[in-house]
């Protein structure tokens, strides 16, 4: 049998609690289907620090580079919020997007049916809602120079941050929206700032040229990041994939994940260049963070990080069936009526990490 | 009597129209109340380059620094879409807002009680919304340089814009939203990306070092850009005032004024520093567009620009009840079921422009 490798990150706060419930999906698969996979385990984001006084290690993010995909739930906590900037969870995260070279997050805002009166939006407005929202990962103001903080000779201090964006770096994400809505609604909705920032001017004149001369049959729209902000609230629907770079992306997809009432739900991928061998390494966590509040109390939603796995099945093991399976799994318990605490609503049975796992677990 | 002075920019698109409607009102303050302006009027923006071939020329820019107020309509369309960066009829407005100096950006995002059901949240989540953001407005990536798009030797293009912010830009700012704070619910939200960037870090750091010196009475929090954009479709209520950079600012203001369902209704205010008279300069403009699609046709909602010149009366003239007149109007009328197309609802009376103008003037 292939031997499918896997690193798994639980990180901290719920993170380890989510992780422990998607190992047992994991050895579901193996189990019942055959399908095996070699998992590996290590430190990211705060509980690193605490061993070895760094989100990250060489050593894990040498791993990270070798296994096929990372799973990775959570990271951060006020544990560690006055940190210096290259000590905090948050920097182990960005190491790994960036020495993995995962430029294209992408990022579904889906309503579940069974939970449309979870939106604080009116039914109608959400109700079958399906986004899928291709942030830049590795570019841009993130990671741009000059970068930092300095004194000024009168007193004062000054921050400096750059964005930066070369031709390459808007193709290679763009290409992944335009495959993508390929296999959906067939729009590309792309948005920057282009009427204030040169850097969004040129990232809109290079998705043109790229539609021009590659994907002329995709439907393709320019919204500025303002005015997706409104539309997302104003009438979501209008939208199938949004193409956008790695700061608007990280706002505009918090705001959509946040209209579905239900952001323990939501699942997300990281990838990068597909190689020689058509391998391309790939990064699975939940929308949602280490919420540290309940952290160890097994009242967490395990589901982002089941769709996350179920995400990893389609994009880095081509396991479209065997993802399928899982995805229906939760509709289906969610349709019983099971809910953990984040998605409780009146009339339905709250319950606990472990059990809503072991239900979708039955139900496979 | 004292000659109060006003500088009218209607600009594009709907602006001429709701400007004219807007000088009906500044009349009546003269023929009723005895409160006499000296207005003119200029070019801004797509009209202002078609006549001159600039979307501001240098003369209306020194009248708008000569005037005690400036009150600019919309600016933009289609038509001057194609443009160079610098004869965009934006380019007419960025250089007002830099060269008045107005850093202070005030957006209120509020929720007309008979307005509650425009809105595209439930109900409940929206009743008495009441936000004011803080924008900082001639700082950050807007103006920061290097900027422009430029050659690589590989053939590729390159677009940069620069993030940078000194403590006095931050401090100014962060005073107008502790102010304002104390003459509302005493509560202030700063929000950046301090988790990612310098700029941010340094913002959060100032926004604290100048609360702790001087403005302790008024309750402080920290809210991550992302993490605001959740919050405010999620619990938009726990709000009071925000305080953000220019950019952040420009995204979470267009979402919140979206929250409301009509943003046909939401004014703004732009104020400098205050000067050794006690005078600041401000420019007052409606949040929305310059809508050309409904351009000319006497549709355009002119209750924002109306609300506008009642922020001017506030702010620039201090005068208060003179401003509570014209805003209990515009409330009174609302509630007699009279509405323009942008806030129909069924079982309103459809009215045209003039007719709602019309109407507020008779209620005053
Ligand atoms: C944790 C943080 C660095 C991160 C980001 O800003 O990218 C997070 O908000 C995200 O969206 O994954
Ligand atoms: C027109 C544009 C330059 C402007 C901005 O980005 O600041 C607008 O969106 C606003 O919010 O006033």
């Amino acid at each position: 049998s292939t031997k499918r490798s896997l690193l798994l990150l639980p990180g901290d706060g719920i993170g380890p609690e989510v992780m422990r419930q998607v190992r047992r999906v994991i050895d579901w698969y193996a189990r019942k289907r055959g399908i095996e996979f070699q998992v590996e385990e290590g430190l990211v984001g705060g509980c690193s620090y605490d061993a070895h006084g760094t989100p990250l290690t060489d050593e894990t993010m040498a791993r990270a580079l070798a296994v096929d995909a990372v799973l990775l739930a959570a990271v951060g906590g006020p544990k560690w919020d006055n940190l210096g900037f290259d000590k905090r969870p948050e920097a182990g995260l960005l190491r790994l997007r960036k020495e993995m070279e995962l430029f294209a997050n992408l990022r579904p805002a889906k309503v579940f049916d069974a939970l449309v009166d979870a939106s604080t939006l009116k039914p109608d407005v959400v109700r079958g809602l399906d986004i899928m929202i291709v942030r830049e990962l590795t570019g841009g103001i993130y990671f741009g120079e000059p970068r930092g903080i300095s004194d000024l000779p009168n007193g004062e201090r000054r921050g400096i941050n750059t964005q930066v964006y070369d031709t390459h770096e808007i193709h290679r994400v763009a290409r992944v929206a335009f495959e993508l809505a390929r296999k959906r609604s067939n729009k590309v909705c792309s948005s920057e700032k282009g009427n204030v920032m040169e850097s969004g001017l040129l990232w809109r004149q290079e998705v043109i040229a790229l539609h021009k001369a590659e994907y002329q049959d995709v439907e393709l729209s320019h919204m500025l990041a303002d005015a997706a902000a409104m539309q997302l609230v104003r009438n979501p629907k209008q939208f199938d994939v949004i193409v956008t770079d790695n700061l608007f992306g990280d706002i505009l997809s918090d705001e959509a994940s946040m209209l579905t009432g239900s952001i323990g739900m939501l699942p997300s991928a990281s990838l990068g260049a597909t190689d020689a061998d058509g391998k391309r390494k790939a990064l699975y966590e939940p929308v949602h963070g280490s919420a540290p509040d309940i952290a160890g109390r097994d009242l967490a939603n395990p589901i982002a990080m089941f769709l996350s796995f179920a995400m990893a099945l389609r994009w880095s093991f081509d396991l479209q069936a065997e993802a399928d399976i899982l995805e229906q799994a939760v509709e289906n318990v969610l349709s019983t009526g099971l809910r953990t605490g984040d998605i409780m609503q009146p009339g339905m049975a709250r319950v606990s990490t472990s059990v809503m796992a072991d239900s979708i677990l039955r139900e496979m």
